[in-house]
């Protein structure tokens, strides 16, 4: 029965990290419990060890502890002893690299179809998707392979930005980019915007948060669907 | 003796495909010379076709047709009999993947560096440098490897955005991912401002257009070079 919290972002504007994801975290894991981080994404290169004590502060104020999973020797165990799992964003082919070269990557999958609830943010839930195909990040690693855990049966593009109408600078859109992805992929893709995220309940997802959020199926016009709608049936 | 423009992108704001560049074409490639474009990056799904004919109408205007690599039962011939070679901007994990599926990219290496001109714009800049660690596009498709083609020695940024002061999005700035590229890689990165690019003349590199780069060196603080600097002995 997989239970998960799966959000667009850490931090929303002007707030501090987690906190408008607090109030979901005892519903999750439970209270009084010692979460399993893990931090190999590291946003803007910070260390494993800075990282997890950043989190381990935010979830301090729900009472459950935290430790990173770079402290373990074994961390094949700490994945399967863990009473929970968070992974924190930075840059996926950083995580999605290192969770293959410490082997971990199908355990993880295991643990949390088998029950473990798990919460990601950022890369931590991009990873959550059948590829890692849709993230917005910077390859600077190359990772083994950009197949990811498939938590859920789509891509998950999280920070989904809408088109700037006023932008001079000829970059791709966001959706322009979504729709190269199709062109080669066919599976759906949700956007999710900052302080949207996904509620996983054994075969359940919905979209949780105040804002809609963008479904980009192949070869049909992108849609918004709007908070707690049910996407169990988008695959 | 190397001879190329690379250029950050194919086109600037309310003007035209390629219209910026078009004054330099013939300082490059001659004229009434047959170019071979490389269509693989496909920007927003484009054709091959489609994507050859844009650029066939652009060079035009330059007095230089141009043929899709596409078109050649033999590309690697195309490549070793080509007055001169042009690769279009789009999905720099497409056109890696697809470079290193046809078997060209050695062989695109090779006559390059023996002396015939070549044009990137965007993903066709991306490719010269030493990876294509430092795209800004969406990895829609897992390439046999990173490396590219190492015409200059080091990375290059292309559509290089300074950070938006004014945004409340938690998305990374260019300047942030570029700083967790240098946390597990050591090469300078070039940030190629729109409008900009650089022209290789033999081993000599120099920064082309109106606006200055920005330098990315690990462990250095990022610096600007002003319009026509010399980058040669950057790596």
């Amino acid at each position: 029965m997989k239970k998960a919290i799966l959000a667009s972002t850490s931090t929303l504007h002007g707030e501090d990290y987690l906190s408008y994801l607090l109030p979901h975290l005892n519903n999750l894991y439970g209270s009084n419990k010692e979460i399993l981080f893990i931090p190999y994404a590291r946003p803007g290169g910070i260390s494993h060890d800075d990282y997890t004590k950043k989190a381990k502060q935010a979830f301090k104020k729900a009472n459950l502890d935290l430790r990173g999973i770079h402290e373990f020797e074994k961390p094949l165990d700490a994945l399967k002893n863990a009473d929970g799992i968070f992974t924190g964003g930075g840059n996926t082919f950083l995580l999605v690299s290192e969770l293959y070269r410490n082997g971990i990557m199908e355990t993880l999958r295991q643990v949390v179809l088998y029950g473990t609830p798990y919460m990601g943010t950022s890369a931590g839930t991009n990873i959550t998707g059948l590829t890692m195909g849709t993230t917005n990040d910077m390859p600077i690693i190359q990772p083994k392979s950009f197949k990811t855990l498939g938590f859920v049966p789509f891509n998950i593009n999280p920070h989904y930005l809408d088109p700037d109408t006023n932008s001079t600078h000829k970059g791709e859109t966001r959706e322009t980019r979504i729709k190269e992805f199709h062109r080669i992929n066919t599976q759906p893709v949700v956007g999710l915007r900052e302080g949207s995220w996904l509620e996983l309940d054994g075969n359940e997802i919905t979209l949780k948060g105040q804002l809609s959020a963008r479904i980009f199926e192949c070869n049909k016009e992108a849609y918004e669907v709007e908070p707690n709608t049910t996407l169990t049936h988008l695959n």
